[in-house]
């Protein structure tokens, strides 16, 4: 039985490099869209919920392009507003090896940005929904985008909905400061809280101890207890923290840590040959949703998203393209990678 | 001898569909730079003058590749600003038959719109140039590049530049009554004007009779008159008119007419197979540049500018990429299309 | 308000060498999907219609890849049914100039020629809606298909939708004879009737007077003739005749008559440089459908049909990617492709 | 001196998504044509051996096609025979790290599975061969497929060509028991065998012990176990396995073990990093057949073998593009891919 | 029956930019192999004859890969000779409108120009050949290219093959007067001589009166006299000619003329939209050579000449892939370029 | 404050297979210019020096591009001559796994290498430059190009230029004789030496001890032993070697050492999944000239070539896209290639 969740946020027009060409060497871009938000809505939708996206697009070509695009992979963009002055773009040039992939931004302004309260009906859009998922980078777009949200998590609060924020600090769209303000404003109506080792210090300055983001190494007991330190901070039902272990461009080490409160989670951990890990997290969050709304126990949860965001680094574009089947398959031990026939 | 020609203006990231695609269709953009006033540049570079364009860029890749794509034709960038925020953007859709070419702009807040007046030392920029050109774009896309442009102007007048404009109305940016008033300030620096029958009318409210321009019939009468009245009221030295007849998407007649305040010269008509019309007038003005800097005849002139945008019309992308040979080759008379071995 | 359409038939994959590349040239295939009466669905889609395309497909990825095009362009898929052994092909070799383009078919054994009538509830699927399309190619696949494509009109005539069909006759699915018998007995659910000249006569003997196709000789008089027959046998409320001229692969002639019963009103005439023919005649009942349902007199219904017709020629892939105010556009006249900025 | 060898099987069109993309994401497919005992083919050819393939495809241009690709790479196609419906189909989606690549078939109905013994004449095609290669897929493929492969095996064997077999099980296609009776029907004619871990166990329930596929450790004294019984059973005079350890979609261990009916002979294994993996045990067989046909000992013959299937999982296809020196030249111990100049 | 049909000339590499690009946006070429008398064999093997193209390509990738592409339409490469030091090379443009095709050599120093004596075995070439055929190219291309043409056509003579020419005359490769003697020598051996309005004048300066080739007006008078001159002075028993008009690169008027000595045949006259127009004229040869060598009439044998260059005008890479039923097809007069299904 | 640097050699046109495709599986060629000593201009450019590159190139479209190319990338092409006859062309297959890398030339009778004296005046292109280099590629080219090199090297010298060279030993175009003959008298003129483990050998018979290079073992004593023996004989100020660890053509091993007469520096080793390897010593050159031109320490010099040699690893082409802000930010320690946002 599907059931409604419903996500917020900005869906970019996505414009990269074809194969591993640097910018300068670019004589056309791949296209295709996506977001935090909108990621986790694909990987619901491709798991058989009914997942409604929302967000405020130009009423243009590129703006119908991405409802489109969405469309396509079977969410509902029934409450997408139109209108404003563009899309947000995002411009990726995809690293290898000791190079890095490189975001260029230019999302400044965009429809959703400017969005205002009128845009959205929340009561009609939360109707008959069991969840509500927004991220840490909605409110940081603009002032508005920041009440907009904050309207939407209440009203969801209030109508009973659970509510998830993945904390996604970006340090481009807004300071610490601002960001603890707004966001800790918006953890009261928070009940599962998902992030990395970055998000929790950066955005409450809660901070993983013994761990060197670029080295490589992790520390589970660190990770234990920036989780303990946010449940007990927000009263969050879940936090849920993804472990990236950067050996380079091309191959990363990749788990997650589930917290109930009570016990820890650690998943399975894989070490993925990268073809795309733009949305690695969000297809966490999209396993991780998944596996709450249909009553997985803490190990499985953990595990399906691990293994669903295991699989969306070996697809192109922001969205993980898996069905429940191929997850199972993969949490359940085979990534031999033997042809399927 | 080359000379130093100076254009000014905005330089644009161009995202187009591939073939005939629609936008709802693309999964890829092919991706090049230009502008009317980096257009014009680059045909005077491949004609071998010292062509300087002149615009701001934001200090990233995607303003660095801007640079480039004049570097690979031969325009000289010393003089290129950087900084600002984000490189003006447009997308295209290149149409067919009955169905037009689709542009949608996503051109504000770019760094050129946003550049003051410490960005460019004209000075600098004029010495030893034999030319100025601009267009009626750069104007309309702040305030603060209309007062960039008329500095520029102003400047390039005092130190005894030829300077020419292409009148250029783009109702998007700004009102006819501001491009009335801003333009009617410029024109007074202004030795050469070149328009299309739209411009004359919108900017000035000189308007050409007789004139019906979606029914592809075109008054020689009413374009002899408009170039008198824009002479007199601006004394200007040349006025240069492009005349296009639509028939569709696909074919194009395309001619120009060139006033020299005393007689009208009228081009060779092409009946044109359109390959890509997008820079179709940019490349009439490179070509008009380049044979009054070289002392052309009006009468050579005009059918220099009008054999070298017939070319452009075949040539994908905003550059006209053809050398004198090649335009003096069409000028006097073989259009025949046989293979050059 | 949007209206509630649906039309069934089968989709296929279609497999189309790039550019105009022969078949044992290819090294490649464009992929899109497409079918007479998804086509129509797409168009209705796009003129803002409630439109569901019903068929079955297998439960592959690639059954499930002409699910999400359908979805993409905003069509229902909600009565799709998935099983059998596979999707229809065909092949598609893009002609030019003199020589023809070329169909290949692997249509065979396809999960809708094989679907049994289990596989769709016509009462649900035809609740709340206004029209029912199909064409004469569905009955043809299999008698089992003939058979739901019986019981799919007969429901919707019971149920007081609107029946239209296309007679799309196709000789390698079925000889003139079971055409013939089968067509009959559906015609009696048939509202409204749409063909071209080579229809009428394959499936029901009746003949235009005075036409050679090949010559690109149409006669008026022939298609009036026709239409009434038409109507007279069968009771049509409307007939609708698309004529064609064919000057070359790359030039047609293309334009449409709609006669009411009382009059016949013929369309303008389009002179189309062609860029994808396939789907052309699809786009003209799609046209004509969203002009009937909306009230439209015969003569604007039958250039609205014609203009949205037109430019599917100039679009590639089966679907017709268009607005209503795009092809009102080009019906009130404006053919001359000059670019919309 | 060259010698004529005969391979009789299916080819089929391959249809394959451009780099890691999934089948859901794809707007084009690569085009090849291949299948078992065609690959076969074209390694012999490469290898300079007079290779001939007999098959039968449509009359269409898909046809005319596959029979292209075969020519191209210099197999001689003078026994095709021509007719039937279609030719067989398979979608290929590539793997990377955690995620399988997966082969949709549509297959069905294809020219060879529904050819008859009219259509080839062995006499004539066995005419001056030294051997005839066959796989268990072709028997599989219809029980026409099947009589027409035992009176190709037979007439092979009376005309005392040396006869192998790729065991190659393909349970789609029939049960475990049709296998078995119709394989040990046909092994009576055949000389040289070859499989790998399933296809022993499938096929005669002769079982490697201790060996589990998906964990990627493969038993030494497993694999001679099978190869002495199925030698034993069948009186191979060789037995070949082909060793695959899959770590991941991206990365295998491969070797192969070759068993004489003395002594057991592994070749040197290869980590390899993969860019196509289809057809990888078919070069397998290419190689050995090559280094049987020209004497090699059992111990070269298996290294051999190895090494040029090692190269196709770096070949994009199902064809393995190497020479006799290339292969030698990794044989012989030099696999550090510095760039040859 | 088909017969065993010789040609002998160069194969070169062609590299084209794609679609409409002009060499200096290049970032690929499109990759074919083509030349004079290899495109003839591809029309022949195509018609279904046994055709032998002899060249020298170096032992090589490259030089393989020019066998291959001959091999996959059909071609015999038997008597290719390996060795030398390239192949030649020819860049090219595709022009559009009034814009040409341009084409660079890069073609010295080629295996063939370089190949000797002894690398051909002429008595075993032309063994039960019916037919040997060459180009006014090949001889031009270095003094020993001359000797093994005049060799070649003298043992053809002896052996009582018909011979056959085509003048095409290369400025770049020899002046006039070169040409003209090595050429006068030749043409004792040939008995079918096929050229254009340039060659005869430019080899042996016969003149078609009244025509201006730039112009697109072509003279038939002046060509008869050609065709009879031309005969009278070596003896021709067909002389044939084809007739472009160059209305633009995109449009071209084409036709041909065959005089058996008494009379005068011209084809039909095609008005073709362009798609690739390399190799047109060696279509035309193509088609001629089949028709002489199945006995067609003159008027037919220069009316299917006429039609199968009209269709490889329509197709990409040098070659023409046509059926001897496509041919007739159009012949027959269906140029109506209707889709087959 | 930018230095003047010159460098002198061919530029090739690069014709390179798309991905990981065979010579004989291309259908199209990916277009890019490089060369050894072009390279490192490109290479300085990027990092903000003055780099000129001398060559000559053919007065055709493609010597154009190649000109184009360069000036893209910030490479002043102010001296390049123009004439002769041809490009150089190499011809590259990227290899992958145990498969090499395979590099076809087709070099000879190039522009560069038919140049003569009167093409360059050294005088004015050495006025004000700082740094010359020039590598043993060039003089193996043809006498002339010898001769042309030797003098440059010479008032190089005279002017006070620091001279460097990459001894880069090619055994297709000269002998170890010859080599060593030229190369002998070119070294008196240099100051800086770069070389790999096989052209000290090559070149000067100068060899490391118990090295094989086929099996990824790198001794540093024989490295230390070789630079120490090159510095004594000619008396460079530096000498370079870079040490690559060939595992497979996927993955290498690579860092460099520097000797400054007295201490030998080594570089961290990276060990780098491979994009394209071409230009990977040239990279390596272009760092270490930047670092010296710069006064960094031996010890950073070599570590910022190593680290920018390292990323050219992971870049398309011949040419080394990146800053110094991203070599120094991976030489920093931070080779984790997580995103940069």
């Amino acid at each position: 039985m599907s059931k409604k969740v419903v996500t917020f946020g900005e869906i970019m027009l996505r414009l990269s490099t074809p194969g591993y060409q640097r910018f300068v060497q670019a004589e056309s871009f791949d296209v295709t869209y996506g977001g935090g938000e909108s990621n986790v809505a694909v990987s619901l939708a491709n798991f058989g919920e009914d997942a409604y996206f929302v967000t405020k697009v130009p009423d243009n070509p590129i703006g119908q392009s991405a409802i489109n695009h969405l469309r396509r992979f079977g969410v509902k963009t029934d409450y997408i507003a139109r209108g404003g002055e563009r899309l947000g773009i995002y411009f990726l040039e995809t690293g290898a090896s000791q190079r890095p992939s490189k975001v260029v931004y230019d999302r400044a302004n965009s429809a959703i940005a400017t969005a205002v309260e009128g845009d959205f009906d929340w009561q009609q859009i939360f109707s008959g929904a069991a969840w509500f998922h927004f991220t840490g980078i909605t409110p940081a777009l603009s002032d508005s985008a920041a009440r907009l949200t904050l309207a939407a998590a209440r009203v969801a609060k209030e109508m009973g909905l659970t509510v998830s924020c993945d904390l996604n600090y970006r340090k481009k769209l807004w300071s610490t400061e601002k960001a603890r303000q707004v966001m800790t404003e918006l953890m009261q109506y928070v009940d599962v809280a998902i992030g990395n080792e970055e998000d929790a210090e950066k955005v409450f300055g809660i901070k993983a101890d013994n761990t060197d983001i670029t080295s490589g190494e992790l520390s589970r007991e660190g990770y234990k207890d920036v989780a303990r330190k946010l449940a007990e901070k927000f009263g969050f039902k879940y936090v849920a923290i993804t472990l990236r272990e950067s050996y380079s461009a091309s191959d990363n080490g990749w788990s997650g840590m589930l917290y109930d409160g009570k016990d820890y989670y650690f998943s399975r951990k894989y070490n993925i040959r990268i073809v795309d890990r733009v949305g690695g997290g969000d297809s966490f969050v999209g396993g991780l949703l998944y596996a709450l709304l249909n009553d997985y126990t803490p190990e499985d949860a953990v595990n399906f998203a691990a293994a669903a965001s295991c699989l969306k680094h070996t697809i192109l574009g922001d969205f993980n393209h898996v069905t429940v089947e191929e997850v199972k398959n993969l949490m359940s031990g085979d990534g031999s990678g033997r042809v399927q026939r």
